[in-house]
């Protein structure tokens, strides 16, 4: 159970097995339907979630009323609000589950004595701190290097895998595009 | 010396004064004047920095030759390219100082070599990088959350004394605006 978590320790630290079953102990196990809320926002943020199975996206709710995604999980992923995470505040996002997904969960108490017990696994969290960091100034990179009509298709030529798994409106939404613009700007290449 | 990063890294960890002045012989000190580049695009990410004095800012060159800032770091920031830092790769990215500027250099090497020699630090880190990963995403939300015309006003309104430090056509540029356009819409609020 959970191999996946094992393996993607590895990757970055060593652990034996046994430790690895005492540091399983510390989060919880939950399934989720797709469209399932997995974090709410409004609420305080108590938890960090890693994707074994299925993806999720994080997403706020404009002054419009409309959902506007801004980061994805698939497995091998953690996600939450790290910044109400580590200041146990209340979070503006709400976490929502794209397909059927199983996911650990860590919560703020659970991961302080995760990590009073098992404190090598800071140079694992820092790891995926800083790759995680990373990525989103990469992101922030193609937002600012593609004009509106490019970054679709960019987008989903270079990661086709990604497009064919997840509802065009919400890649749109990650973009910063509008549905309505997605079709227009695929029927105008199709024409 | 330093007397900053001793009492920023005190922020988040316990250190004393004669581990500290063991751990800052594995940085290098140097100093920058204004629109000295500190690290250039198309070299290896070797160094990561952490500023005691000035501003800097990371920016790309795009394909019509026109830098954008995609991060700023001011007073006790770590900043560089933190994919190309952790896999010792190429970076696309430079760094420059927008204002004359101090600050330590941690070459890859050496933060390995620190963190063998004092672990502890790995926490500091994974903090310091949960929040500049956290941070990068409400900047992601702050970008998808205002129209083109708000999100100017919104941040120097919201960061006045930033707005005052930093020149204009780079907080444009670092929310994705044109200096044309925050010239435009500045004209447009006037009259």
């Amino acid at each position: 159970m959970a191999k996946q978590l094992f393996l993607h320790i590895n990757r970055f630290i060593k652990i034996n097995e046994k430790d690895f079953r005492e540091m399983l102990s510390f989060f919880e196990l939950h399934t989720f339907d797709k469209k399932d809320i997995i974090m709410n926002p409004g609420n305080r943020c108590n938890n960090n979630f890693f994707v074994l199975e299925g993806c999720v996206h994080m997403y706020f709710t404009n002054d419009n009323g409309i959902d506007r995604t801004v980061q994805f999980a698939i497995e091998n992923w953690w996600i939450t609000d790290n910044l109400a995470y580590y200041k146990k505040s209340i979070t503006n996002f709400g976490i929502q589950a794209v397909e059927p997904t199983q996911i650990l969960s860590l919560s703020h108490s659970k991961q302080e004595q995760l990590l009073a017990k098992f404190p090598s696994l800071e140079k694992y969290f820092r790891i995926v701190y800083q790759i995680s960091y990373g990525s989103s100034i990469m992101k922030t990179k193609y937002l600012y290097e593609f004009s509106k009509e490019d970054i679709y298709f960019h987008f989903t030529s270079h990661y086709p895998w990604f497009a064919q798994r997840v509802p065009q409106y919400l890649i749109a939404s990650f973009l910063g595009l509008t549905p309505e613009y997605v079709s227009e700007i695929k029927n105008k290449k199709r024409s």
